[in-house]
């Protein structure tokens, strides 16, 4: 095993990430095309590249985190992306939520140059970035995960899902549910709130039984207080659930409830509200019933 | 307080209900149209009635707990209903699940008839009742609420919801968050196996992290193992999607998931799966999927 691990996407999650790397006695040599995130990562310890592609011709790791599918297509198999410029078998690790077809696509690419690659997207949010928590799903070959496996115990928990792009598969699988737990949420509240009840009590009563979950857990109590700050952004929410109307399309599955979250999210986006918490869909269902949410007092 | 109830609708949550009253030193006088449940009610202990009327008119407290909206207006509204029995400040309890309008309508004409009224439906299932663990959702005056606490606290944990049809309207909302949490955890599982992932690691993940829900706990490891039995039968989640539709229709809410969960449930009735649990919304996804769920093996 190397000692040295390049990194390329420093956003909020990739630089804590690559801080707990470092911390653990790597040297990580990092890129992104933001000037201040790459500043951020020196500051942290990190060493500079000028491209992914030098960024991974020096390591024997090789860690991607960038927003969404066509990132990582560059990144990788770009006119001067990593599997031009990498040495066979260096382990590349691509930690970003992106549709499975892509995932499996660039594995394969990777696999004719020689590199063998698991694709690993994370939940748990910035919070699990900084707090080393974060929830890895991965696909790829069992072997190569035994060999990426102290890299993702570092970050969080690494849970193996099967083949090339089931870690992608099951991360989608994750955001269905949260979505739909959301929007369940969201329609109870405003027709509650229609109604005149209290959404204080809606709330207490649901989160003590069988309609329990862990979102209303989180941020029921927030919403109520109209506060819609992120934790986890509408716009990458609607990223996701691009990515599973992709994926639904490419495995022929009919996902009539995920189709819905992707329009009522696709709302957010149209009304500005794309930087607000994922929990905010709960003003489309307001804006629909012609009301607000939290209830104005009289 | 009096010591004698009358309870009418004596099916598999009724009964255990009244077996705890009757524990507590109550003596109950029951009825229902199906004579094999009032059999077994009499074999608890309970005095047999040969009517709603005929039960109501003896009792200082009145329960009842019928499947849906026309039973309760039949009950009470009907030509021979309790109304026209019931001694003036009878304490009357809907312990039904219904619409929220009906449940404001019953209660109103009880006030005329100068018998106070709450709207008391219940979640938790025959195990609740069973368990006496019921959560008790509460609607109508606050005086009469103290005044009925002794009695709920036999069944189960009481909360106060607010005014007349509060407690409905709070079931309602319990309803619309646990059918958006099955569907989620149903379309989950089905572009993951359509995908190749074992439904297994699917539930592991989701209910690890931000994904879960109480109803995955409970029920995701018997549905990846085909067993439907119910817990609480698809057809009864049917009815209170009508209710939910039908208040969202009263109040003005537009809740376009709730719109397609009814769609869905009332795919399953087509089907002939309204005996089911209703987990069993998987089998409309993987039929749209053109797939079955749990996957054959190979």
């Amino acid at each position: 095993m190397g000692s040295k691990i390049g990194f390329v996407g420093l956003g909020i999650m990739g630089n804590p990430m690559a801080g707990h790397l470092m911390k653990a006695g790597y040297e990580v040599i990092g890129f992104d095309l933001v000037p201040e995130a790459l500043a951020e990562f020196v500051s942290l310890g990190g060493i500079a590249a000028s491209s992914s592609q030098e960024a991974a011709a020096q390591c024997d790791i090789f860690i991607s985190m960038v927003p969404d599918s066509p990132h990582v297509e560059a990144v990788y198999l770009g006119e001067n992306g990593v599997l031009v410029g990498a040495r066979p078998d260096t382990l590349l690790l691509d930690m970003s939520s992106i549709s499975p077809v892509m995932a499996i696509k660039v594995a394969k690419a990777a696999a004719e140059h020689g590199c063998p690659m698991l694709d690993a997207p994370v939940s748990g949010g910035q919070v699990g970035a900084q707090q080393a928590t974060l929830s890895i799903m991965v696909g790829g070959d069992p072997a190569v995960y035994e060999r990426a496996l102290p890299i993702f115990e570092i970050l969080g928990k690494p849970t193996y899902c099967g083949p090339s792009g089931a870690g992608q598969t099951v991360k989608a699988c994750n955001q269905i549910q949260v979505a739909m737990n959301f929007i369940g949420l969201a329609e109870a509240l405003v027709l509650g709130t229609k109604a005149g009840v209290d959404p204080e009590i809606i709330i207490k009563v649901l989160s003590a039984g069988y309609a329990q979950t862990r979102v209303m857990d989180v941020r029921g109590p927030r919403m109520i207080n109209d506060d819609f700050e992120p934790g986890f952004r509408a716009a990458f929410h609607y990223k996701d659930l691009n990515i599973i109307r992709e994926a639904a399309r490419a495995y022929g599955a009919s996902l009539p409830a995920s189709a819905l979250a992707h329009e009522l999210f696709s709302s957010m986006m149209a009304n500005g509200w794309g930087n607000l918490d994922h929990s905010a869909v709960v003003k489309v269902i307001a804006m629909l019933s012609n009301t607000e949410f939290p209830p104005k007092a009289d």
